[in-house]
């Protein structure tokens, strides 16, 4: 145990707290339930409760439909996991996580207006997490998966898909793929070249690493390779998951087969998500004018010192340098405007709408210093909304 | 479709909400999630999220009873249904039980301070249902199970009760006996008995009428028999489930074997939660002073006007009535008891103490008309509260 642990006989404050604010602020946990009704006499009670509830239960059995009028189901998601990939701690278990996911529901409040629960669940399993899922939905308005290993997490994801008419989303997956590309086109931007024109590399074939690569291939990436720990992913290899397999269908066009230092030999973009470290000398040999998105937290890939001797654009997940690529900026103004138009699943192309809204919020700011708008810019939010919502009409997801 | 329903196809107001203000106090839901912590710059952020959040995890990972200290999770209760049994509704599905589970979740923190989110289940199997809330538990220090119908209901609540180390309560049951007993006591103090003189007939067997007639046993009571459809529960037939039975097996030590109305000639008590009615003619072979509780909504089994002919006390489950037996007097200061000192479980000698002390808070203001307090009387969740606190302490289930 070490030392910043406090006391866990201690009821009272503890030395830990008065050190450490973080578990000061902890202390209770971050989150409440608040009625939106008075229940303050007997009439307000018949109302809200028996026997006034009873004529909105009934409307809603003969018309299921009505529960998203008269429940708070059409503005509360479910923060899903199973605690087997939590920030960079790894599978710390589902009470563990729970710091987190409550973080998660309080900002998903805070951001977009929407009220988010953890759901913490006790196994691994998933076929068991697939079926508790689907168990739980019809309590919920939509379900941000958290926190959960690859590769289970891309099967799990796709199987709720299949299961559910609610928007079902793995936010490491896609909202960090979401900033990134918001970044990735400012960049662009900034230094006059299309997306058409770049060749990236992501050090990383997690969730967000093969999400990223989805994304952007999407989106009109000239080329991108995606690495691990073995190098390139390709067809070639013989020790690809089904995923990787997928992955080495459609990225990596140049057709490299080497080490992700090899990669980057004339790349223009260079995406972290994998928590390892660059050597300077790999980094020297990336193309003029190159972009870093260095992303590992709190220790990115390439240090934003090293990185600037080299890059025109250069990004990182940490809050203490200039264009944070932060989840916080997709998620909340994700699942608002899923949920605003009750959506039946969140398309690609309603990621890629939330991914140009977020990227035209940096206006006439656009600088090196600034190709992704702080977490706290309170223009993000309504614009991500209001692009997802109308990309779900015009991909026909929209259910009102 | 009833005339009542509104146009599912409408978002604007509707006719129906401009008749019926239930409708309109139910748009968008009655609850919502609150943060209790700031999240307003980048300070904030980084404390109840990344990076400070880590630190809270690893504490817990290392220290798993610390989830108690730094999360809502000691103060929370999953309301889980599967919508099978709701109000007098009957099997109206999960979704349409939404609306009643809010309301319960509200009144939870209206009364008892105590987080409630509503759990409503896609399954009505058994062993699905254990498992799914099994998978959920970490998320919750608490679980209130809700309108599922009887027999399951038993079984149920039986296997979490093994599964699990927090509490589990199916609220149907314990909550209605425990104001139940608490009425009763009143009613026997009011008229100078004791419960071991008093001879009660429940009529219902299900989730309430079973609970009842154990809590009433536990607490006394001189002979209680139950009677179902076919008359009186006893273990000469042939038909009787595994839960009546047992319950055969520790009521009726008279040995009736006859109707209802043949088991009320000379009681003492006729507790009504049946939906059922019962003939004047009946209510007038019970014994002088007799107490009636008919708790059936929004319909009693005996009319108070009838019996208040016969009777000396009279109950009902209607708020329009004086002495209304309602739960509300009970789950909020059970949970926020057993939650105050982390108990591992609720036991049979925390619901008696419940009972007493609900009983207790009426003092001077005892009278046929006022056996049990109003739902709205300011002292009984903090007397609850404090006895179910005091005797899970005694009872050796209190954790801190």
């Amino acid at each position: 145990m070490s030392a910043e642990i406090v006391n866990p006989r201690s009821d009272s404050d503890t030395d830990q707290e008065l050190i450490d604010p973080a578990f000061a602020l902890h202390r209770g946990g971050k989150m409440e339930i608040s009625a939106t009704v008075p229940v303050r006499d007997r009439d307000d009670l018949s109302l809200a409760y028996t026997p006034g509830v009873a004529k909105v239960c009934t409307a809603i059995a003969e018309e299921p439909s009505l529960v998203h009028d008269y429940t708070w189901t059409s503005q509360v998601v479910a923060v899903v996991t199973d605690g087997t990939a939590v920030l960079g701690l790894g599978d710390i278990g589902p009470q563990a996580s729970l710091p987190v996911m409550e973080g998660k529901a309080i900002l998903f409040k805070q951001f977009g207006g929407v009220d988010a629960v953890p759901i913490a669940l006790d196994t691994k399993d998933t076929d068991e997490i697939v079926e508790t899922v689907v168990r739980l939905a019809p309590s919920f308005g939509g379900v941000n998966l958290e926190d959960i290993s690859a590769p289970r997490c891309f099967e799990i994801e796709r199987r709720l898909k299949e299961r559910l008419d609610i928007p079902v989303f793995h936010d490491d997956q896609h909202g960090t793929a979401v900033v990134t590309l918001a970044a990735l086109r400012n960049a662009a931007r900034l230094t006059g070249r299309s997306l058409g024109e770049l060749r990236a590399v992501i050090s990383g074939a997690g969730a967000a690493g093969v999400a990223i690569a989805k994304i952007l291939v999407e989106a009109g990436i000239g080329d991108v390779a995606v690495t691990d720990r073995k190098g390139v992913v390709h067809g070639g290899r013989d020790d690809l998951t089904d995923v990787k397999r997928e992955l080495a269908s459609y990225t990596n066009k140049a057709g490299l087969t080497g080490s992700l230092e090899d990669a980057l030999d004339g790349a223009d973009v260079f995406i972290g998500v994998s928590g390892g470290t660059v050597a300077e000398s790999a980094v020297a040999t990336m193309a003029e004018g190159a972009f870093i998105f260095a992303m590992a937290n709190p220790t990115p890939e390439i240090h934003p010192d090293v990185a600037h001797k080299y890059a025109a654009v250069v990004a990182t997940g940490r809050s203490d340098y200039p264009n944070q690529i932060n989840n916080v900026l997709a998620f909340p103004g994700i699942f608002a405007g899923a949920l605003q138009v009750r959506a039946s699943q969140i398309t690609e192309g309603m990621k890629i709408a939330a991914a140009e809204a977020l990227a035209a919020v940096v206006a006439e700011e656009l600088s090196a210093e600034c190709v992704i708008p702080s977490p706290f810019d309170e223009r993000v939010a309504p614009a991500v909304t209001k692009a997802v919502a109308a990309a779900a009409r015009a991909e026909g997801v929209a259910r009102r």
